[in-house]
């Protein structure tokens, strides 16, 4: 399994990644499934991938390739541009190997969110579906996920606001939704990739990879525990109708 | 969609309900999914339900018809003989219905959480499965979910503790899990029935309803947003490879 997150703020972008992959339940493997494109100044992108392990390495392979080329990637003249190119991509390789997986009762599978920017415009972020199809994020819905996205998705629900939200704010969140996630799903694992791009950078700003035993993720994690934990007891106590007396 | 859960903790039971139910998305009704069997001194259940509505029903219809002419639940000698009871009343609905509903390509789905208490044992907490099965919870995994439960899962990982949580502090969790789950998924709401049964009390110690305007239910569910808030703010600065300073 795979949990990823994309954020959109009005500072710029945080994305995020687990790493662990699975096949089956007694084959599990560490593997980044954050993807960087850049070229400094005039263009970044960030992709982030989940599903069958075998379909994201060929989008990405392809993607790659045409982008040290001088083609796809490296050329969109819009971010939405863009995901239209990773989405083609996810098409080839449905081409290549959909019906082959098919015919075994196998899915294919890949679901992908693309965040970036191209001097000009302002940034973005996209999810872009196993049928190749582009979903943008907006003022409103801030944020993007992938994989196992329900665990994470409440403390984003909770506190991401695009005009609101900081970009140091926004990382938090995203190690918390991924946290939670790790904490209620072992497919979902360390190390944790974090990028930060903020607007207009046009490089990657900040990046930085969590081991299962970063003292700082620890203690972030401790800490996190500990304020819920306080929060709930801090909450009013509960009457109830018989009495409406807190006699528990 | 539905969410439930029950919580056992070393001084008892808490078990909560949404009350939305839909059939489509334009076909949305309020409907209680707590039922109660209860004879005072002697023992009491709280049964909890998610799946198809008609089959829940059936499943509840059966039961009582039997509790009240004192047989099955107001007999079974053990939580777990109630927990069979239980199993054996939803093979008796799949025995009447299953094979008319897989003809059109609907699934036969129930889920049931049972807790309670029967004179002469410690309280407990059982799921029953669509197939009839029961699993208890434990001391080590001592809460129980049924429905839309991911949103509200971690909350519960991080705070519940069978030898540490109290009954006032199981019910504020299941309250938070609860409005979780009602925040990042529409298909589940209010009215919350939340019903506390105290070790050794053998009747229904506490029961209270919340409507979607309870101000109670609105002030902690404002107090655990802010709190969140509070919380992700107040974690330690996020240090990034680059230059090992909190500079986003």
């Amino acid at each position: 399994m795979t949990y990823c997150v994309g954020i959109l703020t009005h500072q710029g972008l945080v994305l995020a990644s687990d790493s662990r992959t699975n096949a089956g339940m007694d084959q599990v493997n560490v593997c980044r499934k954050m993807h960087l494109f850049v070229r400094e100044g005039e263009r970044v992108f960030a992709i982030l991938s989940s599903g069958s392990l075998s379909v994201s390495q060929s989008v990405i392979t392809h993607l790659r390739l045409d982008f040290e080329q001088g083609r796809g990637l490296a050329r969109a003249p819009s971010l939405y541009d863009a995901a239209r190119v990773v989405g083609a991509q996810v098409r080839h390789v449905a081409e290549l190997d959909r019906e082959a997986l098919e015919r075994d009762n196998m899915v294919f599978n890949i679901h992908l969110i693309l965040g970036g920017q191209i001097a000009g415009e302002r940034p973005g972020l996209y999810l872009i579906y196993p049928q190749g199809n582009p979903l943008s994020a907006t003022e409103d819905s801030p944020y993007l996920q992938i994989g196992e996205s329900k665990y994470g998705r409440p403390i984003l629900d909770r506190g991401v606001r695009f005009h609101v939200t900081t970009l140091q704010e926004a990382a938090k969140f995203a190690l918390i939704s991924l946290d939670s996630t790790m904490r209620s799903n072992v497919t979902v694992g360390p190390p944790i990739d974090l990028a930060v791009i903020r607007n207009d950078d046009l490089r990657l700003t900040h990046y930085r990879r969590f081991t299962a035993r970063d003292p700082d993720l620890q203690r972030i994690h401790f800490q996190w525990e500990h304020a819920l934990r306080k929060a709930v007891l801090e909450l009013p106590e509960i009457l109830f109708d018989e009495d409406q007396e807190p006699s528990i």
